[in-house]
């Protein structure tokens, strides 16, 4: 199955890495603006197409396509590629609004194509191990979600110029890039949000350094803490009645560690190698469209999940004030 | 100078275990409502005096006294206490609202007395070195403060018994109980909140078992939890530009420790024993009282702090839905 991506970045390496765990794909091109950037990615990564134009990747025999662009091009890059018949896995936000993502869910049932975000979370089987340890620890009443990691492009930001993630015009900030990682699985086990508060914290750009969010969920007292001009070392927490469970990396569900009241402790994921959580992507958008019937309820959960995301997204924005 | 104590709890022991620091004291009364309690208590404490109605305690020759009621009742045994010209130091959190937190501060300045929160966080000399490391790590963008605990009663609420700490009549519940001790830390560090939201997860007593608080400071996005019925193994956490703290016990300020980015770790309160922390409440207390002039600015420091923390705890009660 012919697989182009869109970007050049070290996400789209990763992605590229795990496709060895979806192997009925045939990588065959990439889309970068720039012609030198593309072909200088396609030759480390033996891909034989450089497309610098949409229209040419749009014509192109490609029949599904990762789009790792910037935020702010993901939803019109995959509406053109939807249209086009193209199957989509877009990297998290997938849209800015859960408008947009609706309209493109429609577009590509139309199609009948496969449209999903790239999440790690939904795709890796500690989910269902994290599922297992909820029943152990009872009643969840209150968690805390964190995903604070001092940005690469910070010094840049600091230097007096803008990076995409630093600057509002591209969908960006801590919230988009970090804070999207909490949400899911605050979203995928307590349930969506009836109540949603949100603070940030500013940079002179405009663009949200820190969110702080609180939520009730089902009776359950969450919060959640995004940051990109600082770093995390606590991880995260869910307390319930008889025990809690401590998480290191949220977005990658690793140091994932079961705590009982009673003193015991169980390992829940210890380490996931990263090509592993992507291939985990990568594997099950290629089973949506390889065998649609067999994974309707999966994609039923991926795309109900994803929707009450950006809903909470697009509340947690509203409320601290994140305009793009 | 004569003193005190309302209660016969563990934290009542603990503070007389803390007098040892505060030797200018000589506790010569305890008051408790059942005489059998008070007189087990006196004799396992060595203290000479029980009494059962507040009127004798006004009445005795105690110039001060250390109060460790039920939250509901510290408001009219402080006014009682000042009105009949004795000293005060009363368990957080002080009074339920500030309105009589202020009140209480007029009357005991009309009538010259010292009256202060019982609260470990503003008289712990860790505080101070907390403040250090604040300069470490630069601008903070983001803390996360939690103080969930397991109460000892939660078993019995669940066996169909009503303990005070969960019977919102008591003014109670876990924002009361162990929240506080997280908004301290918050509005001391980072200033009282321009905005502030909470969300509780309700028992059916009608006491919140958690809180969720999102709070903005001066730019600084903040969260906090508190729980009663879950137990936290993951901490507190301030996220700074170059560097982060981890606090493993918010209330006490133990296995405090700095991370610079950089990969420099800097321990800055390992632990500190309980008595230790409870003297330093009553040397302050007696400090206070005893040197008022060269105190008057840790006093107006001590006042600042309580009024802006007992406002702060009203607005997160008002958010969350928290009646008593």
């Amino acid at each position: 199955m012919k697989l182009a991506v869109i970007g050049t970045g070290w996400i789209v390496g990763n992605f590229i890495d795990g496709l060895k765990f979806a192997p009925g794909f045939e990588l065959f091109a990439v889309y970068s603006r720039s012609r030198e950037r593309g072909e200088k990615f396609a030759e480390e990564n033996g891909i034989s197409e450089v497309y610098t134009s949409l229209d040419e990747l749009a014509a192109s025999p490609a029949e599904c396509v990762y789009i790792a662009s910037p935020n702010a091009l993901h939803y019109a890059q995959s509406k053109r590629l939807l249209e086009s018949g193209k199957h989509v896995i877009c990297e998290k936000p997938i849209t800015v609004t859960p408008a947009e993502f609706s309209e493109l869910c429609e577009l590509a049932d139309r199609n009948k194509l496969v449209y999903i975000e790239a999440i790690m979370y939904m795709h890796s089987p500690v989910r269902a191990k994290l599922r297992e340890a909820l029943d152990d620890i009872g009643k969840v009443w209150t968690a805390h979600f964190d995903f604070s990691q001092y940005s690469s492009k910070y010094p840049a930001y600091l230097r007096g110029e803008l990076p995409n993630i630093f600057n509002p015009a591209m969908a960006t900030g801590s919230l988009m890039d970090l804070g999207v990682y909490c949400v899911y699985p605050a979203v995928d086990l307590f349930g969506e949000p009836e109540t949603v508060s949100a603070v940030s914290s500013f940079l002179e750009s405009g663009a949200d350094a820190a969110t702080a969010v609180s939520m009730l969920c089902k009776n359950t007292a969450v919060t959640m803490t995004s940051c990109k001009t600082g770093q995390d070392y606590a991880g995260s927490q869910i307390i319930g009645e008889r025990g809690s469970i401590k998480i290191g990396s949220i977005s990658k569900l690793t140091q994932a560690e079961l705590i009982m009241n009673s003193g015991e402790r169980r390992i829940i994921c210890d380490d996931t190698p990263k090509d592993e959580l992507m291939g985990n992507e990568a594997r099950a958008f290629y089973e949506l469209i390889a065998k649609p019937e067999k994974n309707s309820e999966k994609y039923r959960e991926l795309r109900e999940t994803a929707l009450s995301v950006s809903r909470t997204m697009q509340r947690i924005r509203e409320s601290a004030g994140i305009k793009f």
